[in-house]
Order: structure tokens, then C-alpha cells, then sequence
């Protein structure tokens, strides 16, 4: 995690935190990098969720999805900084594992919009996703990153 | 396509050039809004591509799937700037109009990050996805925006 200069480190700082957040499946903390104002495009369910209230109620269904300790891991991250303005975008493997003790978890993308409020790097858009195929339509989870 | 501030405005229409390329079908022009080393994150196939000749490749696979007149239309759009950084989020209906007339299309997401560069608004990054359904991982593509 390190990186080549301060603000970026910040923002790794931010994402990992929030990486951590998800595997131990701490609500709170990991609403606490959203801002209230955060519009989300989520892998799942709807096109988007507006506002801190209603992702929250989205990620706890997420979690509930989850049967045993989380994956969540961010691979090949990259930033981009200017200001009080920055956006990282990530692969990630998400997934668990499941009361039998198997893995079961597939490679997504993330693309994650910061914004820095009141000295705090909070999240103010985010991207999350899986490709899918054509002309199935069934989404992509067995493909791994080059 | 108002906005309140000059760099929004200049990204707003560097987004709307790109919206009239993709449905003009204009390959060269489409991949003229893209800089050399963009990542991409595009809904179908692959986890991601990058560079730009890798995603001319891609662009040029999906419009080989548009048998008639293409549907590319872009709402909700919002922007976040700093300094040579913009990032616009937004809903899209994407689709065509097949030989038989009908129209065929569903709604997306996209996040397209930007970088000023040598006086021209460029992407360097690109999201793009169809959220998928739990359990079956069927992409939804009959969702509206609300």
C-alpha cells in the first residue's frame, strides 16, 4: 500500500479501511467512509441506490448473503488524485466461505469516487460490478485477471 | 446540458461527443475520447481492457452486435471536477433497433473518469456494467430508473 505521494496514500489509507470494514462485515464502520450524499451502482439487485440510507440497507443485504468469513480482497489498485478529488479503481475477489469450509468467490471490478469533507476521505460515488455474456446474459464469475 | 461551472460544461460536452459518436456507430471517433493508457471496466466479456488499442478491439466487437440504428441515450448525468480531473456518473439506455423494427434495449450504468490533457478532456477510465440478479446471476436488463 504504499504510494508515490501523500494525498494518494490518504486514499489508499481510506480504501483499506474500508476493505477491512467488509471482511469483518462491520456495518457501521463500513458505512462510516460513505457521504450522505453517495450514489451507488451496485453488482446487484437495482441500477442504483441513492443516499447513505438506502446503500446501507443494501450492503446489510449483501452481508446477508454471506455465510461464513468474507472475501474481500483488492488487487491491481490505481489511483488518480486533484484537490479534494480522487477516484480508485480496483479488481477485487469477493465472496466467502461457506458452512462446508469450501470458497466460493469470483473476481469483480470496483471504481471507487472519493471527495475529501471536513478532513475525511469519504465515498461519494462507487461502481461495483461483474461483466456478464453474450447473447446468455449470465454474468462472468469465473474469469481471472490476466 | 447546462451546468453551473465552465469545466463542467466542457465535460459535459466531452461526454455528450462521445454519446453522438457511439450512436453515429463512429469507431475512430468513438476511440478519440479515449487516452493511450485507459482502463476499462465494460459490462460484457472481459474483466477488463487496457489500453486503448485493446479497447478500440472491444468497441468494434460491440458494435458488431447493433444491427440497425444504435440506442445510446445518457440520463442523470452528474459530474464531480477538480483542477484536470472530472468524473461523470449516469443511467443509460443502450440498445438498437433490429431489422425487424423493433426497439431492443435496457438500461446501464456508467462512470467515466477524465484527465485534461494537452487541452482536451480525455478518459482514463471507464465502468460500465448491467447489475445481475441473486441467486441465478442473470443480468438484469429490464430495470427503470426509478
Amino acid at each position: 500500500m504504499n504510494a508515490t505521494n501523500p494525498v494518494e496514500n490518504q486514499v489508499r489509507q481510506a480504501l483499506g479501511s474500508w476493505v477491512e470494514a467488509a471482511c469483518a462485515k462491520d456495518l457501521d464502520r463500513i458505512m462510516g467512509h460513505y457521504a450522505p450524499d453517495v450514489r451507488a451502482f451496485d453488482a446487484i439487485l437495482q441500477l442504483q441506490f441513492e443516499g447513505v440510507d438506502a446503500y446501507r440497507k443494501h450492503w446489510e443485504t449483501c452481508l446477508s448473503y454471506t455465510s461464513g468469513p468474507m472475501i474481500f480482497e483488492v488487487e491491481d489498485l490505481r489511483i488518480e488524485t486533484e484537490g479534494d478529488l480522487a477516484v480508485g479503481h480496483f479488481l477485487n475477489r469477493c465472496g466467502c466461505v461457506n458452512e462446508q469450509g469450501e470458497t466460493q468467490s469470483s473476481w469483480m471490478r470496483g471504481t471507487v469516487c472519493y471527495r475529501l469533507r471536513d478532513g475525511d476521505w469519504k465515498i461519494v460515488h462507487e461502481h461495483y460490478s461483474a461483466p456478464f455474456s453474450v447473447p446468455d446474459g449470465a454474468a462472468l464469475f469465473n474469469l481471472k485477471p490476466r
